[in-house]
């Protein structure tokens, strides 16, 4: 790395810790006022956002980018406007910093406050969507973490115009080096970033996987993490059949595309015969294309015969891998060995067979009798997320302001010392 | 690596993936059982532990170990009681495994509990302590978790003949696999095993500031880490001087060589010329040497002159810096600058200085009117520990059993399926 992109990283990195140490001065009251003047900063400057994502669709569509990821890029007053809304509704989700997780009250009268705190000083990578740029600062931002936001390159003058505008109706008291957007486009300051341990506390990349298995094979940072959703549902035995079909359904069908949806369906043998045939007419509506193992196509001749690699796919489609298993220790077996640990589902009347399964499958969501879709920061009550975890450390599941936390303990004594 | 290493390692891997899924069926109850057979085992072998010690030792002797790495090693009749004793300790403390973090309803019927489980495989590293072997043993097992135990070279007949003692009494169905120690004193193996991820969930490495820095720099798995303890105690101006030189010369004193005492004094300028002469007359009688700043100089003739690098020494010994600053601000930025995020104390009667303090001060554990001295699992009521951590992630200050939990959600419906 030559030395000036070293000095320009390390200004930025020392000036993001500065700013972090500003922002635990800050009261919930002054947070939330700084997001509102924010998201009316936006607003005021809408049309200079979209004049300069303007610019960037044109470069896009010249560096030949897909239909998709235009759309991704693409910046309207509408979609503007909603950015806002989303910053509003972080200032009026609870803040987590300083609420109290636990008190220990020992017996030679220390009180013992297990606190939330904010991490630190994030790294924030991410791909084309701009305003990820908007949602990412106000989140790191309100739970108190200095954010360094690194976008992608096909959107970096609406990234820079979102920024400045949110930031331009803040006092100049603001500490305006706890959200800086990275100006420089250079792959290797990634690279560089990720290496330094000890002065950036965490990085969120969000993005393809391919994005992310390279941030973590990199980084000496540690990483907060989702890979991808190779979600599940087990119709066990003694399953009601018509919760089963709505909930297969609903996890399949009612949004493909996103990572909580379904990819492989399960169902115990003995209800095969009678399921996959309803299954099959249920999916046949949306169009489902669905991949058999060989029970199932006997079952359902039309269904494409799987092959292993199917059990692995996340597909992101109206493309459903079916297989028939002998029971719930063979379905925890099948997601064991094929699953994300990411959302799981078992529809059964069964207790015991439910109970096992919950426990059984490591995942960071697991359902008993409810669609898998349920796995997001909204539906979970939590607001706002920053993303969905499939790691197991620090945190698992949908990720809100909560999660954008650390703790410390606060020990209160009145002369205590050690015997 | 050679092909039959790596193969070794597989098997051992799969065999503790294996081994953690079997831990998940075991109740409390079996788990507790099980602790009470190993201490009795370690008891009944007793002799035999001593003479494979005994063989360690003559090694150890021969191949010029410490008096103090020596006696690290040494197992007596004794120190295998008090092993056997913790390992009881342990049965008697609750099982984290299954406890509700927090319980959200939501307004469609769904009930979704945040559930603690195991973390999943654990590799521990270890220098010479034999009975880490029993103590990291017992406490991954009752959090549920496999455990791969990789001891130092110099203790390797110790820890096996305590790991054979505490497996023998278990019945054939015990899932052994779940604690394995690693027979291979190969240092590519440490190095293979590090590069794991997605099979181990997770590496404590339990020694010297040089070995966790390399396990931290090859890995990658999530590390708890415990780099050093560099503690502060700050006497403010409105400090009770009775009461802050007790705190002090206690955080200094009572066990010099342990991480969580004072390594570096700050008094504020106002009273340093009352405090200083009465400090350095209660350490002097610990014949405790001070390294003062210009301005501690010049109220302590005697002192010895700091050099920059003394304000980053873990001492572990009856050595203070000793540092005259103006305020709780140039407390904080010291203690910023040159702490290791681990036992911070201040001193005052001052409400609002104190809470600037545990405001301001980033280290896991923060005191104000008590001695650094508290921060172990013991003093904080958790029991056993595993370690102290100066990580912010996944776990901060003193870690016992739930800090080897992770969670996960799990959720209960009738059916819901999303809109």
């Amino acid at each position: 790395m030559d030395a000036n992109l070293e000095q320009q990283l390390d200004t930025i990195v020392t000036a993001a810790k500065a700013g972090s140490r500003r922002l635990l001065t800050l009261s919930t009251d002054e947070k939330n006022t700084a997001l509102r003047q924010m998201a009316s900063g936006l607003r005021s400057d809408s049309a200079a956002i979209e004049s300069a994502n303007k610019l960037d669709m044109t470069a896009g569509n010249e560096a030949g980018l897909s239909d998709a990821m235009l759309d991704r890029l693409l910046l309207t007053a509408d979609r503007i406007e909603a950015v806002a809304v989303a910053l509003e509704e972080i200032a009026d989700l609870a803040d987590p910093v300083g609420s109290i997780i636990e008190t220990i009250n020992r017996p030679n009268g220390l009180v013992i406050e297990k606190t939330r705190v904010p991490i630190g000083v994030l790294l924030m990578i991410y791909e084309s969507r701009p305003n990820v740029t908007a949602d990412a600062a106000a989140l790191c931002f309100k739970a108190g973490n200095a954010v360094i936001l690194r976008g992608g390159k096909e959107a970096v003058r609406s990234n820079r115009a979102i920024l400045d505008a949110m930031l331009k109706p803040l006092g100049d008291d603001f500490p305006r080096d706890a959200i800086q957007l990275i100006p420089i486009t250079d792959r290797a300051a990634v690279g560089a970033l990720l290496q330094m341990s000890g002065r950036i506390d965490m990085c969120i990349p969000r993005g393809g996987e391919g994005l992310i298995r390279a941030v973590a094979e990199q980084s000496r940072i540690p990483v907060l993490k989702h890979y991808k959703g190779v979600c599940h549902v087990y119709v066990d035995k003694d399953a009601d059949l018509d919760m089963a079909l709505e909930i297969a359904v609903n996890a399949k069908c009612s949004r493909p595309g996103v990572c909580n949806a379904m990819e492989t369906l399960l169902v115990h043998r003995d209800v095969a015969g009678e399921f996959l045939p309803r299954f099959a007419e249920a999916t046949g509506v949306f169009h489902v294309e669905l991949r058999g193992c060989a029970r199932t196509c006997r079952i359902l001749p039309d269904a494409k015969p799987a092959r292993e690699s199917d059990w692995d796919e996340e597909y992101l489609d109206m493309i459903c891998a079916v297989r028939v298993v002998d029971g719930d220790d063979a379905a925890i077996a099948h997601i064991d060995a094929h699953g994300s640990q990411h959302s799981d589902a078992i529809v059964t009347a069964d207790a015991h067979a439910a109970e096992r399964f919950l426990r059984g499958v490591d995942s960071a969501t697991v359902y008993v009798n409810a669609s898998t879709r349920f796995t997001d920061g909204a539906a979970f009550g939590k607001g706002a997320e920053i993303g969905i975890s499939t790691d197991k450390l620090h945190a698992r599941g949908p990720c809100g302001l909560e999660e954008l936390t650390t703790y410390k303990y606060v020990i209160r004594g009145s002369g205590q010392v050690r015997g």
